[in-house]
């Protein structure tokens, strides 16, 4: 191919693409899910003033970065985490090859059916049943477990696929931000490699986007193949503290925009925020206990305590779902 | 700004700009600095049988990730690593704060002027400088300190700037894998904070796809500021086995090519090398005593080994320095 016909393939199709759909997309609101509001009219402010040339406030596209949670923000968290969710119903699938289970706590309350027992044991005992949902395979093997699972598991109160629980008003937000030129990342407590089975398909956002929790993996021969095995123990907690320090080890970039939704994501956006230049930092506040959960400051599941007060303090926009979304579940229409 | 002016501003200028340089690009062969012969001749066939829509060998463009090690590979390494040299310099401009250093090793026989009484202490002296250099600062400061050392330090030998002491070949094939749709990733056995000063400006690579070895990070709070305060700790080593792990770690996606340089590159290559479908791994060899440095299976610095015999039994491209570049450093016309 000569290098006018690559550039043509790798220019003029994408161009002709859009201007084919330019008349509809020109037709449709940008953020449409979106009620007009504070919320929404200080997200269009911000990439306003950074994307506009000769602007004070102007960022070259590869500074342009935004950084997300995601349970509680891109999609829902309750009655607990989906990753938890989905370790209980691996618990139960591998209890065949753990006799020793039956009388072994975690385990044996969960595989008992009372969950409730099972997790009394606070942060160790859903130590144990994450570790044991997550180690002791390749990591292929494991993606392939996750996936199957989302392919079959179904939320216990909507009765919906997992991948449809995501936000329609953040999807809108993702896209508008890379319209503008930013590059999109997640930063989530969750478990990186569980994240990065859907997080290209459902968000856009590619593997190399995605930061989080991780545990330790060690690369050996398995048969006649070298693979990765993933560990029994854990290399970083995302969370807390650990999202800056996260978001450096992966990015080397400080983001100029942060969106989260509860107190683990304080020091993200504080880290975000006290950068210099203009700054973006979002509070999603979880009001709608007819169409979601309303929950914030009693919460054991995404508390939002410290950082509510952190967002009137630093004047940081907070989006009370209830008021500012017009429609909240992507698969919702 | 309308979608229609959006789209003519985001994909008809380049097109336009790309237009007005294509005859002389046209003119401009790919790979100008690589002689004809097999190494030059896999790389094309490789990325030609990937690109190819409709081939057996197609690969999608997400899926197109390259990895590189830096040291050996995209720039020099001898005498020694040139991230040594930083901190041997670091070592002697934090000299004057550390008295005790006068009578402590490795300190005391680097600032006396010997370098090779200092590192005889091996694998611990070397980190121990290495830390001392890399550490009880925060990232910012870090990056201003690398910075400035960039722009006044020269390479003992050669007398220029490290930055020019970068291979013509490979700022080539970088930008011909780029061209054909492939996401290009440094990781390298340096620092990760290191490499990420430059890679941007030198290799076009920015900072989040840049892997290395690290040091722990701490969020914390210096004076009214929340800042990232590197501790005098490692983190990871990026090298051997470790590299198939931080390129899990940060891409969560098998590259599907790996070029490095010595045995620290071997479990890189076969990592990436042993995935399904085509694939791609080539050793630079250092051949070219007169042009740069001659050295493999005896060197200290940037051994290869057990890789030249992997390279022979598993049909990689070997690239011979002397041989198959016409020209080694970008900075000689």
């Amino acid at each position: 191919m000569t290098i006018l016909a690559r550039v043509a393939r790798r220019y003029l199709l994408p161009l002709f693409l859009l201007m084919a759909i330019a008349p509809s997309a020109q037709g449709t609101e940008v953020l449409a899910s979106w009620n007009e509001g504070e919320a929404k009219q200080s997200i269009v402010r911000f990439v306003e003033s950074v994307t506009k040339e000769g602007s004070a406030d102007f960022v070259p596209v590869p500074e342009r970065i935004a950084v997300f949670d995601n349970d509680g923000t891109l999609w829902g968290e309750q009655p607990m985490y989906f990753q938890l969710l989905f370790a209980l119903d691996r618990v139960k699938a591998l209890a065949p090859q753990h006799p020793e289970w039956n009388t072994q706590e975690p385990f044996a309350s969960l595989l008992k059916g009372d969950v409730k027992a099972a997790l009394t044991g606070g942060e160790h005992a859903i130590l144990e049943i994450v570790m044991a949902a997550h180690s002791g395979m390749t990591t292929d093997e494991f993606e392939q477990i996750v996936r199957d699972w989302f392919a079959s598991a179904k939320h216990p109160k909507t009765g919906k696929p997992y991948t449809e629980m995501i936000y329609q008003p953040m999807l809108e937000l993702l896209d508008y931000l890379r319209a503008n030129g930013f590059k999109t990342f997640i930063a989530s407590g969750g478990g990186i490699e569980f994240v990065r089975v859907f997080s290209e398909q459902v968000y856009g956002i590619p593997p190399e986007q995605v930061i989080g929790s991780s545990g330790k993996m060690k690369f050996e021969l398995k048969g006649d193949q070298m693979v990765l095995n993933k560990l029994p123990e854990v290399d970083f907690i995302d969370d807390k503290a650990g999202k800056p320090v996260a978001i450096q080890k992966h990015i080397g970039r400080r983001p100029i925009a942060a969106f989260g939704n509860s107190d683990g994501d304080l020091q993200m956006l504080q880290w975000t925020c006290a950068g210099p230049g203009r700054r973006f930092c979002l509070y999603v506040h979880h009001t709608d206990a007819e169409r979601e959960w309303a929950y914030d400051r009693q919460s054991s599941i995404g508390r939002l305590d410290k950082g509510l007060d952190a967002a009137a303090d630093s004047g940081w926009t907070v989006v009370d779902m209830k008021k500012d979304w017009n429609r909240v579940f992507a698969s919702e229409k």
